[in-house]
């Protein structure tokens, strides 16, 4: 299980909200940081990795951007792996300094690519072997299909894509991003590619099944799944109780999946 | 002719980097600021537009977000056009926000968007009437045609990309990116979208050629084209003379675009 860090004000527990102090962006900030930080400690010892999404950092402008470094630096402190939501691309030497501001300044441990402008202008990314790289293949929206399903030489091109990254993988350090909301899309993924490992977002509020996502998704090993879930775990209660809730959801979901991988698993569930 | 302001403190003027200023990150960005800040001064009454690259800041953590909010914003009060250079493409609420920071908070007036998640996911950009939306469509790297050059029904994918993006076109705030290296793709996909505008990076450093660049780009009327050009316009002159210099080559390209969209221009020139 990752845990994807998505917060936005509207939706916190009403005690981080209280006597108005989310009116402002300052406050509204402040008040995502406390839920972020008391959440990082909830569920360091449940699950390996959480994955920030950029987006909800730098609407907060140069605050929020500083805000996301702190809050980074502590989940990597409590031994999170940290993923960077970022889905970047772009070429020359602009990669090179958005790789240097990720893995190097914001000290991610891996991030999500498009792969749209293909490997060369990706390089500065992949090139890093000590970092991750997890590759938009099949995306998680309801519209994903629009140009990721398109029939390249009889096969749709989201395929074609997964074939490719199998190829960029030289360093070993090449993952894909396919969304549970599409079981069948996911396992012919990992048919294609029976090592790579996968970043599963869309379980939970997106609609994804995960029994079927971890089925359609593991490895011959029954392994190589990270299953991303975000408001399911964030939101777990409105109440004071909101990280012991959030921890609780997040180790049902760690023995949900345990249970699903077993051969004959998901009959069981 | 739109400037791209991606500087590298590398590069910069030696005026500039005097001291060993530039020897610590807060020195560098400085340094840039400062750059940046003479270069909008002597360009503004030159060109209409400016793009600014999102990595070069971000690379300076926070202060260089900071500093790219304040650049941008003076970059808007001289009467520029700003786009963000960006190349996002996120799904639902996470695309609302950085539709939010980028549009509201930061100030541009459009941005760069990746198309591999379809029209769905980039809904909360496109449903701004009043901001422009350039989608990726061929882009200047020598690898770009990985992916983009995919035969889809016989015709490649970014062809495809081109009269989709027509169809997303419903509130006339829809361009598309051609890089200037592929003239001929550039003639294709004005042949497909007679009437989106189009932003053309890849001229000058990147090995465009500047006159069959306009006059593949060109609309019927001999417009709908912004040329983007970064290296050659920044780095003009080493010397102290860089901001006049930036200048004087910024009005020497306008006039050969001039020249070039003429009846019959580019063999006078």
């Amino acid at each position: 299980v990752c845990i994807g860090i998505d917060p936005v004000v509207e939706r916190l527990p009403e005690i981080l909200r209280r006597d108005n102090r989310t009116d402002s962006p300052g406050g509204a900030l402040d008040a995502i940081c406390e839920f972020t930080e008391i959440l990082l400690d909830a569920v360091a010892d449940v699950v390996p990795a959480v994955k920030f999404q950029a987006a909800c950092f730098e609407r907060y402008r140069e605050d929020g951007v500083e805000a996301m470094y702190a809050l980074i630096g502590e989940a990597t402190e409590r031994g999170l792996i940290v993923v960077l939501d970022a889905k970047r691309g772009d070429i020359g030497h602009t990669c090179a300094a958005y790789a240097r501001a990720i893995f190097d300044h914001l000290g991610a441990d891996a991030v999500t690519l498009n792969p749209y402008l293909g490997r060369e202008a990706l390089a500065p990314f992949l090139e890093r072997a000590d970092r991750g790289c997890f590759i938009l293949c099949r995306t998680s929206n309801p519209g994903a299909g629009e140009f990721q399903d398109l029939l390249v030489a009889g096969r749709p091109l989201y395929q074609i894509v997964a074939g490719r990254v199998g190829t960029w993988n030289e360093r070993g350090n090449c993952g894909l991003v396919v969304g549970a909301t599409f079981p069948a899309e996911l396992a012919q993924v990992r048919r294609l590619c029976p090592d790579l490992p996968m970043l599963i977002p869309g379980v939970g509020a997106q609609g994804g099944d995960l029994e079927l996502a971890v089925r359609a998704g593991v490895n011959a090993a029954g392994q190589g799944i990270l299953v991303n879930v975000s408001r399911g775990v964030l939101y777990a209660s409105a109440g004071p109780d909101f990280a012991e809730a959030a921890a609780r959801v997040a180790r049902d979901l760690s023995l949900a999946i345990d249970r699903a991988r077993e051969p004959g698993g998901v009959e069981a569930v």
